[in-house]
């Protein structure tokens, strides 16, 4: 067992209960956490961008709610937290490509025309995920070096649709490597 | 495509850009969105509260931040949301028999003592799980019937190291159903 814990502690701990949790402590906590792969884009009139997210969760089905954060580290960051409106893709194994695409960094993120287009409402969307959500952002919190942001779901379209109960080829990031759910995977 | 635009749209659209998205449309996304799973507790002096979340997200390493979120249908979101602090446990497919005590309504999560014990601080800990980690509550944000939590890891106890970029045996609930990643599931 590796311990980090709050005071009394031999490690990682300087006596006081509210010291923090050490970055690579908590570093080694999260690689163990996997996360559903989302691709953010926003366009608030200084050109488009894009960013790969496993923080995306739905937080209300009514009113229909999600949820997600964005580091101040990522180029994305200042179009993110300043947009009204967002598109969330909601991406599947197929979409692989994109997931790379939006985390990797000094690329430009739209430079293959062919591969997204405008909603009329001026969003940039890429073609063919398996699904999107336009939001409008509701609320913003600022967490240490990052912006939680709360958002309301106001269009959608999903071009692979997945029956209740049957596992789909979601696309999952783990401990900086991508896995597909399937069968295969099924624990139940 | 299954679409639920907003306007103009043929359907699930009343004409008004910021219309909301149908409940049944929402749930229909995110049915197709995968997440890490967690099992949350606290003790406001009332008692111990666990609930099974798949909103857990890392935000920031330094300060080591994380964020989640709690509905209000949950009986442990009077406490939880009530909470200073909170356990966070982050389960791998070994846990899955927390995952599902957890999820479950009209069960007593606490009723095998021999499953639980308490940090001297006074949080109730599972026994035995992948890792948890003890936070502080720094802010809380309402989200339709949600609030929005983010803590700040202040301790903290890894029992199952993951090697970097190693898939370990993650779990992640989809569409109703239970995963276990690995090599199985892998894309690179």
């Amino acid at each position: 067992m590796t311990s980090a814990a709050a005071a009394p502690s031999p490690e990682g701990s300087k006596g006081n209960q509210f010291d923090s949790l050490p970055a690579d402590a908590f570093k080694e906590l999260f690689r163990g956490h996997p996360g559903g792969v989302a691709v953010i884009t926003a366009d608030d009139g200084t050109g488009p961008v894009a960013l790969t997210a496993t923080s995306v969760a739905s937080v209300s089905a009514d009113p229909p709610l999600l949820v997600f954060s964005v580091s101040a580290l990522s180029s994305a960051a200042p179009v993110i937290t300043n947009a009204d409106t967002v598109v969330v893709h909601l991406l599947d194994a197929d979409d692989l490509h994109l997931a790379r695409l939006g985390a990797t960094s000094g690329v430009d993120r739209f430079a293959d025309r062919t591969a997204w287009t405008r909603l009329t409402t001026g969003e940039p969307v890429y073609n063919g995920v398996r699904a999107w959500v336009r939001c409008a952002v509701i609320s913003r919190m600022d967490a240490g070096g990052s912006t939680v942001i709360a958002a309301h779901a106001i269009g959608a379209s999903i071009e692979r649709d997945i029956e209740p109960g049957q596992p789909g080829g979601a696309l999952v990031y783990h401990n900086r490597t991508w896995h597909r759910l399937g069968e295969h995977s099924r624990l139940d």
